[in-house]
């Protein structure tokens, strides 16, 4: 959940041969549900190793250990964060794209529990700042919440917000809706983390700011 | 934060002999720092028999077993939980009291960044169904939501509730806002949860709900 532009997809001359490339993003998935179940400390690369049946030897022949592999994990999510985002900022919207995104996004991740999973167990140990991921998601939730308050701040200026919203509280308040509701989805699949968002969002918006909250349609793609 | 009505606080009579009360106290304080610390998973007896200057078997003595010890954790927060909120719900307020008592417990939970960490670490590794925790958060969220959706159903029938506000769904809204804002806090002191909390709050209510909410006071301590 960014509001950044996206760096684009790898071409053709990403680096590395095809087979690497492969092996290690199998590596990096294996990575992302052990992480997922187990929390960092408890993960080990013996058992990523296992689930992609090469040896340890061979696992760190990739990833030189526990703590690049954990990087490489968040570096993934980042990119594919970005990479979802990035019709959503495509074209001119005054911030709404940013905010329909968010409310896709909150969509999107009902979908995929076990990276939900992962944020939700990784962001809980990184808490205590000598765990590897700290700086990682204290960077995250600033740029978050930079990236929302400034598509908040962009709406304002156009009247789509209501005259009584500030954007700068707006997205602290987004930005720990998203992670609560998360929270007690993973409990309780009945909560409906779009709809909540989406309700979130239309209430910080004025009729004409709802109006192209509605009307927004993502850009075909290339 | 819970709605609930309390149970009292232990009398002069509760079970055991004082020193083993105290031991005990002792034994789930330290349990509690390392639980925050380490996760349930990575949490050792031995670290917390150490932790209060006695032996592991002097451990095992008070708490058969490490389940048995995060329960006695688990009810001695809830035990505060429902002393902190009784003054709220003494007298009839309409749900006014427990929206003040959710706002204040925010102001409060900020003043103890080790049992805020606890929750988050404990929830978060509680989602998988076989943890010792899951079915205490499942019934925890449930009765939070319950006792919110409660509260608010009361002010709507007092007419302090906006007329577009709909108690369930605002439930769900508050106790999620509640979780992600403790998740942000604990990587940025710099957020004002209590702040948050009441704009949340105040953005329910009607002119007349306001202002009974800021009119509220707690009776006198007994």
């Amino acid at each position: 959940m960014s509001a950044e532009t996206v760096s684009g997809a790898p071409g053709k001359h990403a680096r590395g041969y095809p087979k690497g490339r492969l092996r290690r993003g199998e590596i990096i998935r294996a990575a992302t549900e052990n992480f997922a179940q187990n929390g960092f400390t408890g993960a080990t690369i013996l058992d990523i190793a296992n689930a992609c049946r090469i040896t340890r030897a061979g696992l760190l022949h990739h990833f030189a250990d526990k703590e690049t592999l954990l990087r490489a994990v968040l570096e993934e999510r980042d990119r594919e964060d970005r990479a979802r985002f990035a019709p959503y900022v495509a074209g001119p919207s005054h911030g709404i794209g940013v905010l329909r995104g968010i409310v896709d996004l909150a969509g999107h991740n009902s979908q995929v529990p076990g990276l939900i999973d992962l944020f939700v167990r990784l962001s809980a140990e990184a808490t205590t700042p000598d765990h590897p991921a700290h700086a990682y998601f204290t960077d995250r939730y600033r740029r978050i919440r930079r990236g929302t308050a400034h598509a908040l701040a962009a709406a304002a200026r156009a009247g789509y917000l209501r005259e009584d919203a500030d954007p700068a509280g707006a997205a602290v308040h987004l930005t720990a809706l998203m992670d609560g509701l998360q929270a007690q989805w993973l409990f309780d699949a009945e909560i409906d983390m779009a709809a909540q968002m989406r309700h979130a969002v239309l209430g910080l918006l004025g009729p004409t700011g709802a109006r192209a909250f509605d009307d927004f349609t993502l850009p075909p793609p290339e």
